[in-house]
């Protein structure tokens, strides 16, 4: 079962590169802006992080490129909670062409929920907060199909 | 030794998020930047991509954030050949805040020599251009620092 979709967004034409397609870097740009979106979802929203002074940093990430998009394609990027603890969750996303079957990219993300400020530092996830990214994918979602985060290597794997 | 810096790049207004710092996602945009710079320091420059169809395509990265950068400083980005194949290059990235010691994140990209047009597909990197990535780091150069690409994962590692 596809992640939940959660944004969609049309491509800029500043995200078009010399190779006439979606620059690498644009997806990850699209890709930001769903976690955005999947913030809201699980309650880390405007009033929140300006109530709590807490939001999310990204502490690491790995993308897939696995199709080219081009100018006047859609995007449709869903998100997924791979995983959860007190204060990380760790996020994975698909990116689709609208009307496009299979993925165009996938992204891992772990994030971590952090207190700006004078006691700037890693927070715990509330308890209502926690409980939103528990049951954010759904009773129906299953296992994130990925590709998967990895060591990149040109070796050739076992 | 730092890798060999071949970007530098201000940050744009429009690059600052919420957070009132760099978006994370303008990290990766600053390094596909860097990546470009680097295709030309390797003679995948704009002549080269018009005379041959061939460019790169980012086929997998992963990325560390490791320090919060601001409006009005600086990035210096780097980059070191990981290694080198036939058709695909591994580059390391490194992005430091000018006037600071230690990095603000890393990237490695797995980057794949792909003509496009109508013979599209995986392409054999010219020797001229094979023997300047191999000697892009330089003799004194060792080893990519890091931090390196893995699985993401929340498990405690051992």
């Amino acid at each position: 079962m596809p992640a939940r979709t959660l944004y969609r967004t049309a491509i800029q034409p500043d995200w078009i590169d010399y190779n006439q397609h979606l620059n690498d870097a644009y997806y990850i740009v699209a890709m930001s802006r769903a976690c955005d979106a999947f913030m809201v979802a699980v309650g880390i929203d405007e009033a929140y992080r300006s109530s709590t002074q807490c939001t999310l940093y990204s502490l690491e990430a790995h993308a897939h490129w696995l199709r080219e998009v081009k100018f006047g394609e859609m995007l449709e990027i869903g998100a997924h909670v791979i995983a959860v603890d007190s204060k990380r969750v760790h996020v994975g996303f698909e990116v689709r062409v609208a009307g496009k079957d299979g993925l165009a990219a996938t992204g891992e993300f772990m994030l971590l929920h952090y207190r700006q400020g004078e006691q700037a530092g890693a927070a715990t996830f509330p308890a209502t907060i926690r409980s939103a990214i528990e049951q954010f994918n759904g009773p129906d979602a299953g296992e994130w199909a990925g590709p998967v985060s990895r060591a990149l290597t040109l070796t050739k794997r076992a």
